[in-house]
């Protein structure tokens, strides 16, 4: 077999580089877990006509046919991997109703697969994880604070920049476009997303040409767009153009709680900011749109919102709230700007050397003593002269070699020489050193 | 949408099952980093080619496709889900070996998916914990001892009945064989591969017809099969056969330091079976199957052995040794039997009781800080009667509820209904309800 070349869009680590991811994951999990969020999996096959329903055309899926099948003669229902984890969590939901305890809590770290062109640079194998408070019938407000909430502390705790959550409201556009008689909600939300883009003049004809906006009403709208705050100023600025709804005032309502709340909570990271349109479309209440400062090129890294109606039976709803944090981009970009590094590529604290193949056996008791009281520890591959053993040690990074003797043993911390006797019993290395830890640079 | 129905061999868990699944996942990886394997994850897709290259017809491919190119238009390469992760292990070494450090130990936790046909009942998709060293042109011997000796004490430390690892060696049956006569050395393990199902006066049918055995080499492979042992008694009766070659008297002293050294590290686990021939065909020295003991109708849970040549990239040969945990068939039996439960469905320590919405701050304050010492902490879903909020506790399985108050905080362990004043910045709970914990029934 010729050495195999990497697939475009599949990202794979080496273990320094895994050792970061790690630490994300488990950094992610012990914040969704802290706030009372249960773990699950789901499977990582739906039904391709489950996967289509909302017309994901811009998410191509990857469908699954197994290779003895490819004729079709198979009744069995068509395979595609999962795009996101909220078209699955959906499902669950509807599927064990029965069984959850609402309202559901659950975060999900898993992958996730898109067929997108690989020309694009994009990944088609990529980790998401997924916090979602899941309500039957009702969801009170209060979630769509909390959510946010949960995750900017989980990014706070994560070796990179400080994040920017940007909010909207689904309820405010909706409610300040009928109120000045656009009633193109999606089109005008479509206009709005490309305001960063093509900026505000490209934006009022697109206004006017394809969401059906009189040039008054276009002015309107990108006058909506233009307002961002932190408090209730926000709300002040939106009435003060004149506009006044029910479904505007219950969005300002809940928009200023938002902020003000963040505010106290997590100072500085939250804001309001009108101009948010994406997901507009299918999110029914709050919105969130993560960018890392100083990296606004990565794009989104966490985003979500409020659905009414994440899932229907026919006869029960289930309203949801919940975010999603794209971890391997995240990843990709710490690893790639060299953001943070592990301390060593491996577990292992302490190498036990071999003095003669013979002696293996003493070593491994070494080792077995330190294992047993949490010392992640390794024996010498081979009973080399000691030199070698510790240059192995040094190329992965382990902090200290134990050399066992006759007349007792030593440990020799190899980044400052120093050696010292030790009792395999006894003996343990600083806090510092027992794990890897991973470290911003 | 109807309610979904589950989709067959693909399991899932809810949360309090998938509880268990976290803690043996946990488990597993706790001891691999404590021998020191690193942490590696691979793609989920590889070439088909090089999916088939062992012609694994047994172990059915699903391939993967961009549903928008199924006219095979794409000039990309085939792709196909991996069934194990040895394969993807192979690729991962010869891609990256002049950046990985030998010999390379590595864990690797991830689904697989096989096509199997549903009838048959067993799992497309599942998980698989996976250990191997993986050495650049040699490999010594001992570790063909030590990882059968990390799986036992991984899985002695799960919530599960005792197991058996059988264990057997390439270099005994192919050298017995060849001492004998034999020359069909696949086709005599393929025969004796049956033993345990149609019985030995079956196989010495199949032994003369499949593999050109005469009735007496039928006869001495059948005594060869019947040994087994935990000492240097085995190769005393595989000698007593009068059978001596190099290759035999090699694997037998393989044989006899691996079960030597089994049974002082972990007594009663490790057991030479020279009736086990599943694995020699593709191992090349060691090879092991573990069973779990009351359970061995679930087959082997633990499976594996020695390649000289788990990759070469045509300069460089990379022999490995490796085991794998089939994970999600042993959680299956776990849940399935009842043999461990999770003390809760959510990680959640208190659930902090709200009066009224209007104070629902308050007790996101006392949630606050009990996170901020390491507490796993919940607020209650909506401000219903307290005997609301303590049953929605109780249904998730929380053992404490806090009630913040005007004149002190106090909080109730639901489950004696002592309450008792507390305050967030020091209460604690009792170490064993800190965090979710998975007990044996």
């Amino acid at each position: 077999m010729a050495r195999p070349t990497p697939l475009s869009g599949f990202p794979e680590w080496l273990p320094a580089e895994r050792a970061v991811e790690t630490h994300v994951l488990d950094v992610l999990r012990r914040t969704f877990e802290l706030h009372g969020f249960a773990g699950i999996e789901t499977r990582a096959v739906e039904p391709v006509e489950e996967l289509l329903r909302k017309g994901e055309t811009s998410k191509e899926v990857y469908a699954v046919s197994r290779l003895h099948d490819e004729d079709g003669a198979s009744s069995e229902k068509r395979l595609g991997l999962h795009f996101d984890l909220t078209v699955p969590l959906a499902r669950y939901v509807l599927e064990h109703a029965g069984k959850l305890v609402f309202p559901f809590k659950r975060y999900q770290i898993q992958k996730v697969w898109r067929g997108e062109r690989p020309q694009e640079g994009r990944f088609r194998e990529f980790t998401q994880a997924d916090v979602d408070v899941v309500g039957s019938e009702t969801l009170p407000f209060h979630y769509e604070v909390e959510l946010p909430l949960v995750m900017a502390e989980a990014l706070s705790t994560l070796p990179i920049p400080p994040v920017r959550i940007a909010v909207n409201n689904r309820k405010i556009a909706e409610g300040f476009y009928t109120g000045i008689g656009l009633t193109d909600v999606e089109g005008a939300l479509r206009a709005i997303d490309k305001l960063a883009k093509i900026g505000p003049d490209a934006v009022a004809e697109l206004l006017e040409k394809d969401a059906g906006a009189t040039p008054e009403q276009a002015r309107q709208a990108l006058e909506l767009a233009a307002v961002n705050g932190i408090d209730a100023s926000v709300a002040e600025r939106v009435r003060a153009l004149g506009v006044s709804t029910p479904l505007l005032e219950e969005g300002l309502s809940e928009l200023v709680a938002l902020v003000e709340a963040a505010e106290e909570r997590v100072p500085g990271t939250v804001v309001a900011d009108l101009s948010i349109a994406r997901g507009l479309d299918y999110y029914t209440g709050s919105v969130y749109e993560t960018t890392l400062v100083g990296h606004e090129d990565l794009g989104s890294i966490c985003s979500g919102g409020r659905y009414d109606s994440l899932a229907s039976d026919g006869s029960r709803t289930y309203p949801g709230v919940g975010l999603s944090i794209g971890v391997s981009r995240l990843v990709a970009r710490i690893l790639g700007a060299g953001l943070a590094t592990a301390s060593r590529a491996v577990p292992t604290a302490v190498l036990v050397a071999v003095g003669s193949e013979e002696e293996r056996r003493r070593s491994e008791d070494v080792a077995a003593a330190l294992r047993a009281r949490g010392i992640p520890t390794d024996v010498a591959p081979t009973a080399a002269k000691f030199g070698k053993q510790i240059r192995h040690a040094d190329r992965l990074g382990i902090p200290f070699v134990w050399f066992p003797g006759a007349e007792g043993d030593e440990v020799k911390d190899i980044r400052s020489g120093d050696q010292a006797p030790a009792d395999p019993a006894s003996w343990a290395p600083p806090a510092e050193d027992l794990l890897p830890s991973v470290q911003r640079t």
